[in-house]
């Protein structure tokens, strides 16, 4: 997508805010949470009724007076320039309204990388990955959309695709982008310490070679959106994760004022990374909408959508760790090679930071190798790089465990750091729950218990698994501003930027007024996820919605009561600080039968509003955020068959202070599925030997657990460390850390249950059988 | 319409508000504006080519999927009782997919004259004047509900109905209300000293009778929602002046949570106290649109709204003046008789200000009558009462100075007030411009020199006049809670809950950010008149949008630049006061090549936002703020024909600084047009005799002027007293003392042409022959 000076992420953002002086946090003078009432409590989601009779209007529900419906031509071959393009049949075929071709007007703007350095545009006759886009068409209906993309006649110039790892490196490889080698860029090597002196100093010493398989995004509602044009001004209803992100990508890419774009998101049907931003089909139909003078729908199909919209890419991994007798890790050494696909040279972002960072030790070293492939793109997908990171760490764990003869939890509890040695300033932790994790995962679990009894004989075999894992993100990203309201009648309302992904944000929100208001969580309004009605923030995405948003919301709401007791302290002559909030009245603390109803109180009806604004600044502490999570697993494995099925299983989280537990217990259950996913069953097959398409681009043949498949209730313990220091709401998030340790437990509790263990994800029933049949089998080579 | 305790009015809030201790005002610290750059400019509405193009979305321009038509049944008769309806005829008529009768759920609701004392429901079986709503009908067409409402059966008993103020009044007439009498209530007197001793100082004393007309509200669109039930919570799309009254109108008939309903009304076409609120159209329609589980729009005819939405009432009034031969008045008795139509006692409402409040003098003695007759209701008509007081006293003044053999203005000079004498604390104005409206507007006339030329000979003749006037409101009525906020790309919004009446709100808002921000205007944003995502205010009327909301505005402005300022003078590493903000960058005063391109300022960009709340809170000046307006109108009176033809106009009007010079301009003009129409053609005619209906609910028989009648290339001079104290933007009303004197004016040139005064609005052609053919003919008896 489009370079985006403005809207920076994470890290970067933070260390850039924090060199802002001045900035106010509006959070600088409030304690962070200790006990609270309502936060914390097990409640609906307060849009449940909408959600689930069908009324809540998704983008993809938009229906516009006039709308079009467009259809979009993509490359089928890996790898071809278009040398001919025809589309004067299909611009005169019933109901067609307007024609996108390269030659269009803004149908050239540069698209990935960026505008710096980009080597593919919006519409491109180079194309690079069998779903890469060459024309666009807006019709009456859908079928004549369809039809019209059919009838554009292209003369393709097919040109040599590779698709794996190894071909791509291979001298004489087709070449993906310009450059001399498929290899994007040198080898990116991080560590410290002196890892050969690590190595000698071990006492014992284990190596693994370990693949995943290229995760595909398949989120309920298709990727796309509806766009009007009201004169200069472009209204965008986008399924999106961050509605800001996507006013920004939406103006430079149209060459337009931040303020001539709305993008509105109230809801959307799900988003696990893909959806941060817009992407290609929204700007192809804004140019459609203002061709035709007419809106635009240009929603995805469902295989395009797995061809082009993106994926957690395969990785192929080598862990050797070293350590003393009594499990002290010495040394780390971590490899890893992957592909972003044609453009992107992300492949192997994030998989190296477990064994960076999960663990203390003091000499580690990690190389990453990043190659461009003639494939669809990587794009961030629930913890990126982590759970195929946990997947070969992990592992490993549990082989130098066996090689000491330690019990794995035992492992684990030896190396828990409480610095992040991943970070240059190696910062201490505001808190690691990882101990306790551990501790009271195992313990609820039955750990020691269950992991003694499995039998190790019979056709269908039982084994038990642990993996730890943490979030590099999850402490929260600046900026966010928050509005709250208090209305005359008693209720409040929440103005918002986030966007509310699925997993309750909007419900947690409003808890926090209520907590702070005494306002009935049925009564508290949200407006959110709208760029023209709400303040800037990030997407919501990287675990940081509710680190981000909470501290400000809650100090936005404390702000409205600060207003609101000075209010009620003149009507009642007391001091504002001798009163209290619950239950819809404020009253004299010592004497409760002083009290104001507030739906009834005469000066706030005079004022009719009351309303705070609250910013999340950054971060002063000067520490490290992260949550952090511990998964075990028991599985049965059919020796006959190969098939895996999960019997029990066990999350113990540290997410610092829950906000609803209804909603985190919901967010762990869809995480566990979705390592499930990557360890079990998903993976995208492409024709490497031929077309370079993806073969599987379906739901039938790519296989996402359904609610059949999945783990049938799952314990989840919700370890808090009363974080005071991390922020004022004392949370931490909860999304990612839940799918990082997920698949390596599986797998673990799969080679306990076997007694070899299968390295390469997704676990295959023919890698299951293979693996009993050949022990110790290596990784499978190349993987795409 | 509902009684609403929560969104107080005017005068009495801000007494209630002053009381209210504590309560932030925002504005408290903030000097008023002396010079400025931008506001006071001439620019065009931002809006401009939405609303010339079309593509601006007025209430009426909805269309949602599915969406009924609504129509009503009303009452033929001017008095009948509902003995039987049939609606099951209707019911099974093609389309038909709700049908509300008096018998439905929540038909029964109470209505006029509120919750307390109620006579009347939502739909009534008792019906008081020709149009009561009976029942309502939603089709899938328009003309579907038309018919149907058509096939509704219904037996009524016809009763005897009266419309005349007299016959009303009679013993043994038609009871309107329950009451013994059709009198609603005690006349009401008002005043101050002793009139007899004032009578008995005065050396000169005149007497004279007046009456208007009924003016009806005539606005370009009609009254109407659309509304849409999204679960339990109710969306509507109403032309109003103000969504929060009809929030609250809309919450208390559907017995609903605020939060609960949303009312937006970015465009309106048009309303002069009409639209203040929402109708029972906007509550028939909800309740049909439940019923039908669809959206429902409900328009209501041109005729309808003739007939029932509302008017300016007709008065009949007597003014006696008492004065010293140097022109000093000593004494004023005035009393006037008005209706409020069947159901309200606010007939003569505002009637008495002028005569209370104009002049400065010590004995005044006012009575006011108010009778119930079977017809439509009053509703606030531009400046309330203020222009037939102003038809009745200063035609009395003329007369006074004729007389007296004074000049008109010097009579009107020499009586300029400094306190008003109409409030109980006598309290003292923070400006008043009537002598300087009367001096400078007659010194750009040519006042002095028109008045001496006029020939009084031939058919056509020639007249000048004048008349002053002022706005009991105008000073501004908290509560206003404005946000502004400043994004990444340097552009800005205003949020804002008042509605933009069409005068230019938008513009003069952006203005007043663009003057402290610089910002260009047409970098900035509007959010308004949405209770869902704007903040609480009162209705657009009572001319107090721009007292009320600039300053609010301002302040809020102002605190954006402090955060911005803040920010960037940590990053030039200067004192924030060393700063100023001009054309989109913040630069060192003293050394301007110390800049700081806002757009491009990287601490902006990672905030995302700085947002600014302003209050406005009650005055504490404890001051009279008042506008004031003196026109001066030269006419043609063709002898023959009757005709009055406006040759020349002036208006000068002191409503404090200007905000945009063009559209206070284009307010004034509308202002002169609607006293032109009182004053020569707009009158209800209605058959007193037999009916009791409205004989002229048309455009064609109730006339309006046109353009091609409309006073061509007024001249108009702004008056600006530099009044600091009023509030922070030094502003005052405007939209309603432009309207009050134009009548007065054009009915004084009119008698100067003639030498006979026409004592009775519209000056007909009619009213203009009789009048020569019997001079000084009294007023002609019962108006309605």
């Amino acid at each position: 997508m489009i370079c985006n000076d403005v809207a920076l992420e994470g890290v970067e953002l933070e260390a850039a805010l924090a060199e802002a002086l001045n900035t106010p946090t509006g959070t600088a003078d409030i304690p962070a949470w200790t006990d609270t009432k309502v936060v914390g409590q097990r409640l609906p989601k307060i849009d449940a009724y909408e959600r689930v009779s069908g009324t809540a209007v998704y983008p993809s529900d938009i229906t516009l007076p006039g709308m079009l419906h467009a259809a979009v031509l993509r490359c089928p071959h890996g790898h071809a320039r278009v040398k001919k393009l025809d589309a004067s049949r299909a611009a005169k075929m019933p109901g067609v309204r307007a024609v996108l071709t390269p030659e269009s007007p803004g149908a050239d703007i540069p698209w990935y990388p960026g505008e710096k350095g980009y080597v593919s545009r919006l519409l491109d006759t180079h194309c690079r990955f069998a779903g890469d886009e060459i024309a666009a068409v807006a019709a009456d209906t859908p079928y004549q959309a369809f039809d019209a993309v059919r009838a554009i006649v292209v003369e393709y110039e097919v040109l040599p695709n590779v698709v794996g790892l190894d071909a791509a490196l291979a001298p004489n490889a087709p070449a993906v982008l310009d450059g001399p080698t498929n290899r994007a860029g040198d080898p990116r090597a991080q560590g410290r310490g002196d890892v050969a002196a690590g190595f000698a100093a071990a006492e014992v010493t284990v190596e693994g070679t370990y693949s995943t398989g290229t995760q595909l995004h398949v989120p309920i509602e298709l990727h796309g959106a509806v766009v009007r044009w009201d004169g200069p001004k472009l209204v965008a209803w986008d399924s999106l994760q961050g509605v800001f992100p996507a006013q920004n990508t939406y103006a430079r890419a149209l060459a337009l004022p931040l303020s001539n774009v709305r993008v509105i998101g109230h809801y959307m049907g799900g988003g696990f990374g893909s959806k941060l931003d817009t992407g290609k089909y929204g700007v192809i139909a804004a140019l459609l909408a203002k061709q035709a003078a007419r809106p635009v729908r240009l929603f995805m199909t469902r295989e395009d959508t797995m061809r082009a919209i993106g994926n957690r890419p395969a990785v192929r991994m080598t862990v050797k760790l070293g350590a003393k007798k009594d499990g002290t890790l010495t040394a780390i050494d971590f490899s890893c090679t992957g592909s972003g696909g044609a453009y992107s040279a992300g492949g192997t972002g994030g998989v190296n930071w477990l064994p960076l960072d999960l663990y203390r030790c003091p000499n580690v070293n990690t190389v990453s190798t990043n190659v461009y492939i003639h494939a669809g793109p990587e794009r961030p997908f629930r913890g990126p790089g982590h759970p195929q990171g946990a997947w070969a760490l992990e592992q490993a764990m549990d082989t130098l465990a066996a090689k000491l003869g330690m019990d794995p939890v035992a492992l684990r509890l030896k190396n828990v750091p409480d610095i992040s040695q991943g970070r240059q300033d190696q910062a201490r932790y505001t808190s690691t729950g990882l101990a306790t994790c551990l501790t009271e995962g195992a313990k609820t679990f039955g750990w020691t218990e269950a992991r003694a009894r499995v039998p190790q004989a019979g056709p269908v075999r039982r084994g038990v698994g642990v993996a730890a894992g943490m979030w590099r993100g999850g402490g929260g990203s600046p900026p966010a501003t928050i509005i709250v309201r208090l209305v005359a009648d008693g209720t409040a309302s929440v103005n918002m930027g986030a966007s509310d992904i699925g997993n309750g944000t909007k419900t947690w929100a409003a808890m926090i007024v209520a907590e702070e208001l005494g306002v009935p969580v049925d009564r508290i309004g949200i407006e959110h996820a709208d760029t023209a009605t709400t303040q800037y923030t990030g997407a919501s995405g990287g675990s940081k919605t509710v680190p981000t948003e909470a501290p400000a919301i809650r100090a936005a709401a404390i702000e409205v009561k600060r207003q609101l007791l000075a209010l009620a302290a003149a009507d009642l002559k007391v001091d504002a600080t001798a009163l209290s909030i619950a239950d819809g009245a404020v009253f004299v603390t010592a004497d409760p039968s002083k009290r104001i109803v507030i739906r009834q109180f005469r000066p706030l009806a005079q004022r009719g509003v009351l309303v705070g604004v609250g910013v999340r600044g950054p971060d002063t502490h000067g520490m490290a955020v992260n949550p952090w999570g511990v998964h075990f697993a028991e599985v049965e494995v059919d020796t006959r068959t190969g098939l895996v099925r999960i019997q029990r299983y066990l999350a113990a989280q540290d997410s610092g202070k829950v906000m609803n537990r209804l909603t985190y217990d919901n967010q762990v259950i869809g995480a566990i599925t979705m390592g499930q996913g990557l360890a079990l069953t998903e993976d995208r097959i492409m024709d490497a030997a031929h077309t370079g398409r993806v073969l599987n681009a379906n739901m039938h043949d790519y296989k996402v657990p359904t609610a059949l498949d999945a783990v049938v209730a799952p314990v989840i313990v919700a370890v808090d460390p009363k974080d005071t220091t991390c922020n004022i709401a004392a949370t931490k998030g909860l999304g990612e850390p839940a799918t990082i340790p997920a698949a390596a437990a599986i797998a673990n509790a799969v080679a306990h249950a076997l007694g070899v263990r299968v390295v390469d994800a997704p676990i295959s029933p023919q890698r299951v059988l293979d693996a009993l049949a050949a022990p110790r089998t290596p990784a499978k080579g190349v993987r795409s």
